[in-house]
């Protein structure tokens, strides 16, 4: 799978280099013709190599159906970061057997930074190297990464939510490419990730790479955490939120 | 200068794939020991390849006099995000003579975006092929990057004169590393970035990048612009913000 995905990152290089034309899918989502032809390469490419497995993707939902395993495909994790010009997004792929997540890949094919996981090991990795959650326990000392969709009205009841990790913390930041986010929660660059939004394909490979570096999920309401629920409080286990 | 930026970058390339100290300089500024490194290595090289030179940098304002141009440099333009573990931060160095920036440097190391400007020529480059502008006419068709600081009363404040563009553009997200920001807007990727803070030594290299590339700036008030008045307006000099 790392072959395919890698591949894959080299069709997201040329196009982050080259202008690309874009459509609206719907207001505030961008989706570019990249989106679309990293779908169709991931997709074209596990069916070749794994023919029993079903797929589901961010683009098209239930692309195939089989006997085997399911691959949850994210093509562009941070689809706006792409075409601002930003190189910060991913290509997300999980594998799923019997509703677990059992295989996690997430690569930004700019840094080249490929994070990697799977149950067997129980370990996770970024380019190989094992990584682990933050120690920071105090809100004080937090770096907080900030998802929420720019709205007015989105920010200000996040803000009632958040309020006293968003006053407090010692720098917050604003991320709108969930997969990467919760990997640099998982590296400890970061101590927590909130978000009142991310999408099931965006949080599914990171959940497991999260998890197996000793972080903790939660969903958005603190509820036991459902990758299948929209958005997540992703987070080093040990600060106070 | 580009071979001296080049290098800088080999040293922050290195800093963002390893974990790094960092001290609190005040509430939400994250100084990084590669703030400190990249700035010793720039000054030092200034100093022996153009002696006669002077050096205003982001770490320690007027650092060394001269009879010649002045240097005014930002180590690391987006501080946060190289902390954070997001590669969307730069070296950015702008060369003035008589008050007037002359040369433009501003280079992303992990990307290896290059984009370089200066009078002689009147073009921007990036990786030295010439950019330019986008072409939107209408605020419902654009692309904007907001820069503000994550303070709820500055967002509060940010809003109440912005509502017009953010409640309408096709797409909003935020950022915080003027020089790249700027860049991307002289390259086309995005159609302005408003922002309310952005230092000197952070927009000085980029708005001669912008201006070169066709783009249009002003300070954060609408004010003629003026590179040492904090923030400002860079725009593809087509939207009416």
């Amino acid at each position: 799978m790392k072959t395919i995905i890698k591949d894959a990152g080299k069709i997201l290089r040329q196009g982050f280099n080259e202008f690309q034309k874009f459509s609206q899918k719907e207001r505030g989502h961008l989706l570019s013709e990249y989106d679309i032809a990293v779908n169709n390469f991931l997709t074209g490419e596990i069916i070749r190599k794994y023919p029993d497995d079903s797929i589901f993707s961010e683009e098209g939902g239930d692309i195939k159906a089989g006997t085997g395993n399911r691959w949850i495909i994210d093509p562009i994790d941070g689809t706006s970061y792409f075409i601002f010009g930003e190189p910060f997004f991913s290509i997300s792929a999980a594998k799923e057997h019997g509703g677990k997540i059992i295989e996690a890949h997430v690569f930004n094919p700019i840094s080249e930074e490929y994070y990697y996981s799977d149950i067997s090991t129980g370990i996770s990795f970024l380019n190989d190297v094992p990584i682990h959650v933050s120690n920071t326990s105090e809100i004080s000392d937090s770096l907080i990464a900030f998802g929420f969709s720019a709205n007015m009205k989105a920010i200000n009841s996040y803000y009632k939510t958040w309020a006293h990790v968003f006053d407090n913390c010692k720098k917050g930041i604003a991320w709108i490419c969930p997969a990467l986010s919760i990997c640099n929660v998982a590296r400890g660059r970061c101590d927590a990730f909130i978000d009142n939004g991310a999408s099931f394909e965006g949080q599914a490979a990171a959940s497991l790479i999260l998890a197996n570096a000793g972080g903790k999920l939660l969903n958005y309401d603190r509820s036991e955490y459902n990758p299948e629920i929209k958005g997540g409080i992703f987070f080093n286990g040990r600060l106070l939120l």
